[in-house]
């Protein structure tokens, strides 16, 4: 394991996105997005998942000049076409487009056809925060997860994010997978060689199982709840939700028809949309009362929360985005470890472009 | 347990509530919302609760001749004053607000202030369907489940409802408590002496319970997930959202300040807000693609869904409305079954008002 700087790695995606033919705008804006999942620590969607962009790049999957535009609006929506472009980039246009139909409108909501994977979804959803709006953000990804009672993988980790601004405290972000577990969290336990909790996968007959292989073994990812009496079905809700808000109102692909990330799979042959979806929102919080009350009432409601009596001592109530804060502090304070298949991954990717990666 | 005709529970309730002072419009409405809970198989919110809502307005706490009306709006948003009406009359004004906003904005938000228990949150979700919009609605309810790490109880099982469009396939109804298991099912596992299963109830010290009466015994219910290695920080995201969307957004009283729905708790002397709070939106399909192509990519969807190989032959997989729809024409046809103890709070509640239940 080696440390990075937050700048040595924003620089070296930002030279790869600048080799592949994005334009300076563009390679700034994906590598900001690229990087917030590494300071946050969801490490699974940072600097580790670049070479898997460009993979997708050499395959024409991912179109480094994208013609990302609207297709479709009223007062308070937009469909966004991303014209194939890196989700990194559709993602941060489609969600200034929510935020400016809510400047208008008092709320925007823009779904997105046409993407590919977006980095993280708490990122997007945060850039709500500073106009005083609450954020959120969604987005549909490759099949992994078996609805309640299936034997078949129809749905993505489906992830949902949701920022809300406060006033001295720092904002509400919650942002998380509709699955019992994410899938970063599998190849941890891969890793440490060890047993998944009962409730995250089952196998390729549909039984529960506790092998952190599972999925790759040819069984799925479970919704959260992670059986029907542990209220899965609602987990599959969730997740389905995500999907047709993201997919069908936009004219994505849904469901077990949404592209694999992964370059080696191929995209389904008979595709029901384009590309993969997102969907967007923005809601300026003074169109429901002002912006100065909501903020006082929002760090109230979170000041209670914090302060209420823990199950364990060591253990405080935590609102959603603290650890998350916590960790992005830590980052950039100390630096961003890489794990060595990461760095050697990133390496060869510098070598083939002629960019070096600096300590 | 007796069977009644949905009619005969019907005309029962509208004439209670028109007994208390409410229009003859007011009585229509809150007995369509109460009846519906009970044909769609939600015992637990439909007459088993009209006792409920005559002792909170014995209280005061439920005023029969509210002045409901909007108090802030934009384009596409809106908070509606319930005045302390019956959330079951408070709720229908309002999702017609989001929807006559949808018409113009595309979409509609409409938060709401000083209401008390709508009802089943579906039912007000689906009023969106026949316009072809998308609809959500969503409230938060009395403290009963304690956020991750938590000894407390700061949030109400606190659901989410959303109802899509569809061609010739029914509609999707999502509908869920965002607690592993909704408080109707406690109810249940106590009358037949049974254990819940691990994940739904911690006890007073916070530790995991099997036991059916933890929650009333000062333990609490747990956020959808049950516990934190299998995702309940999700659900403790989900519920807190819908607390912010429905009473900080609104002005009403949030977190462990919302009113308790049994009147012989007394509402808190510190209130933060007004009533209780909910929040409904409504998405006009058109607003996002044309209104044909979505619904028949949502019946593609559907019957991808459904016809998806299940792990056991005899649990097909459902779309979220499946079981509710079914009970709905059971119950339509062959009645209405009341159980003995719920039969005789109808019948003391019929003879302090003169009003006869008809079998």
């Amino acid at each position: 394991m080696a440390i990075y700087t937050h700048k040595a790695l924003y620089d070296f995606a930002h030279a790869i996105f600048i080799k592949i033919g994005c334009s300076e705008t563009d390679a700034t804006i994906a590598s900001d997005t690229l990087l917030s999942a590494d300071l946050r620590g969801v490490d699974s969607h940072g600097v580790a998942r670049l070479s898997g962009y460009v993979r997708l790049w050499d395959k024409g999957r991912i179109n480094a000049t994208p013609n990302i535009r609207i297709v479709h609006e009223s007062p308070s929506t937009a469909v966004v076409d991303g014209d194939a472009g890196l989700g990194l980039v559709v993602a941060p246009f489609a969600m200034q487009v929510a935020i400016e139909k809510a400047k208008n409108a008092g709320t925007g909501w823009v779904a997105v056809k046409n993407s590919n994977h977006y980095g993280i979804a708490g990122y997007h959803a945060m850039k709500a925060l500073s106009h005083d709006m609450i954020g959120m953000s969604m987005t549909n990804a490759s099949p992994l997860v078996a609805p309640t009672f299936s034997k078949e993988r129809l749905l993505g980790t489906n992830p949902i994010a949701v920022a809300i601004p406060a006033n001295e405290e720092p904002p509400y972000v919650g942002d998380f997978a509709t699955t019992t577990a994410a899938n970063g969290k599998l190849e941890i336990l891969q890793r440490k060689d060890e047993p998944a909790p009962e409730g995250w996968i089952q196998d390729e007959e549909g039984n529960v199982t506790t092998n952190a292989y599972g999925v790759k073994q040819g069984g799925a990812l479970r919704p959260l709840g992670g059986d029907r009496s542990n209220g899965s079905h609602k987990g599959y809700i969730l997740g389905s939700m995500v999907d047709i808000f993201s997919a069908v109102l936009s004219g994505a692909n849904y469901g077990p028809w949404a592209p694999p990330f992964v370059s080696f799979m191929d995209p389904v042959s008979d595709p029901v949309g384009e590309g993969l979806g997102h969907f967007f929102g923005a809601m300026r919080v003074d169109a429901f009362r002002p912006a100065d009350d909501f903020k006082i009432h929002m760090d109230k409601w979170i000041r209670r929360f914090r302060n209420s009596e823990p199950v364990h001592k060591e253990e405080p109530v935590l609102i959603p985005g603290d650890p998350e804060r916590a960790m992005e502090k830590e980052r950039e304070a100390n630096g961003i470890p890489i794990l060595d298949a990461v760095e050697n991954d990133l390496k060869e990717l510098g070598d083939r472009f002629g960019v070096s990666l600096k300590g």
